[in-house]
C-alpha cells in the first residue's frame, strides 16, 4: 500500500469545498504557493460557505452588526502547491461556543491534502470589536 | 558609451527616496517581483514622504477628514527586480491642482531605474469619498 | 438622461468576462478595494481567458518555453468596489504585435464600469526573460 | 495592578526586533490589519534577522543551495493593529534540530504584545525541496 494512497482523503460527503486556481499572484520565487497565501484561500472558502447558508458577510454586518475576527490559527504545510494547480478548500465546524467557532480547513489537490488548519474565529461587534453571541440563525444552520 | 551607463539616473538632489528590501512575499514563481507589488512599494514611499513633511496619513484623517484616493496610474516596467534586492522608491510632485496631485515615482536599484509611474491622486473626504481641496499646509510644504 | 445611465456598459457579446467576489483580503481600512488589488483581479481574468482558449499558463511554459510579462499598464479608477461585491473582469485584445499583445480590461459591477486598464504584455522566454514571438496558435485563437 | 500593565513586555535584552509601519495595503475594511498580513511582517523580520547575522537569503541559496520552508505555524491574535501604527516584530530561536528550527515571533506596539507565533521552519534543498541539515555556520551564529 503506497503512502500516497494512505494520504488520499475521504471527506464526509457533505463537506463544503470551494475551488481555487493558483495564479502568479499566489506564488513566490521559490516556485511554490507563498505560505501566507493559504490564509487568503481559506478566508475565501469560509465566506463562500457562509454565503451558501444564506449568511453572507454583508448580511451579518447589516442584520447583526457583527463580523468574524480570527483569534488564533494553527496551520500545517504538508506538500507544496504550484502555479496553475486547481485546489479545493474545505470548511468544517468542529465546535461552537458562546461567541467562538472552531473550524477545520483543508487545502486539497487531487484528493491529497496539502495544507490543513484549525482556526478559532470569534463573533465581534462591528464597531466595538468585542465578543458577541453567535447569532442563533447561524448556530441553527451549522448544527443542521 | 554603454547603454547601461545611459540609463544611470541622476536624480535631483532633494528627491525623496525610500528604501525597500525584496522578500519572498513580493516575488512570484517567474523568479521576479510580481508586477502589482510595485504599487505597494510606491504606496509605502508616498506615505513615508508625507510623514517626513509632518503630515502622516492619520494626521490628515484627524485634522482634515481627508484621505488620498488613487484616480489613475500609468506604470512602466523596464527591468525586473529580484529576491533580496535593495530598491529605492522615489516620490516627486509634478503638478498640484485644486484637489488633485500628480506624482512621478521611480523604483531604482544601483542607480538604474527599473520601474516608473505617473500617479494621479485625489484628496477625498474620509466619509463621503468626494473630492475636497488639497489642504493649504500640504500645498505649502510641497511647493517649498 | 442620468449620468448613471450614460456609464452603463454594452459590451460586445463575445467579450470574455470572469467573475470575482470581493473578500476582506481585497479591501483596505478606507472601506474600499485596495487599488493594487485590481491588478490581481485582472491577472486572474487574463489567465482564465487563456485557459478558455486551451492555452493555460503551464501549457505555454511547457510547449513554448514562454511566459507573459507585463511591460506597462495604464489604469483608471472611476468608482470604488466594496466588500462582498460581485465583480466581472473583462478581457479584450486590441492589438497583437510580433511579441507584444495589448489588452483592454474592465472591472464591472451591475453593468457599471468601476475600473479600466490598457495593459501591454510581452511574450518572453521562460529562462532568458527576453522577448519571443507570440505563438502562432495563440495568434490564431485571438484573431478568430 | 492593571491588566494593561501585566501585558507589558520585558523582552530579553538581545532579542532581535524589526520595525514595521502599517500602510493601507496591510489593512482591511474592518479597520484593522488583515490577519494574514502578520505572516508577511514576520517573514520580513526573519530575513532581516538572518541578514544581521551575515546570512542573507541569497547567500544561503548560493553557498548552501538551501532555503527555508515554513512547515507549520501557530499564531495568536490578542489585540488589533491599525493604520499608521509602528510595530516591532521580534525573532527568537527556541529550538534547533537536524534540519528544523523553531522560532518564537511577536508583534509589539508600545511594549504591548499584539500577536505571537510559534513557527517551525525546515531547511530544504533549493531544487529538491527535501530537508537538508541546518548549515553549521547558521547553527553557530544562532547558538552564540
Amino acid at each position: 500500500m503506497s503512502s500516497e494512497y494512505q494520504t488520499q482523503l475521504s471527506l464526509p460527503r457533505d463537506t463544503f469545498s470551494y475551488p481555487v486556481r493558483v495564479y502568479y499572484q499566489d506564488t513566490d520565487t521559490g516556485g511554490v504557493v507563498y505560505h501566507a497565501t493559504y490564509l487568503n484561500f481559506m478566508e475565501r472558502a469560509r465566506y463562500e460557505w457562509l454565503r451558501e447558508m444564506g449568511l453572507a458577510v454583508n448580511y451579518l454586518i447589516q442584520e447583526y452588526k457583527m463580523v468574524f475576527m480570527v483569534r488564533s490559527l494553527n496551520i500545517e504545510y504538508f506538500k507544496p502547491a504550484f502555479l496553475d494547480d486547481l485546489l479545493h478548500v474545505t470548511v468544517q465546524v468542529t465546535e461552537i461556543g458562546r461567541s467562538r467557532i472552531t473550524l477545520f480547513q483543508q487545502v486539497v489537490r487531487d484528493h491529497v491534502m496539502l495544507v490543513s488548519a484549525v482556526i478559532h474565529v470569534v463573533c465581534v461587534g462591528v464597531d466595538c470589536l468585542k465578543p458577541v453571541r453567535v447569532p442563533a440563525l447561524l448556530r441553527q444552520k451549522i448544527e443542521k
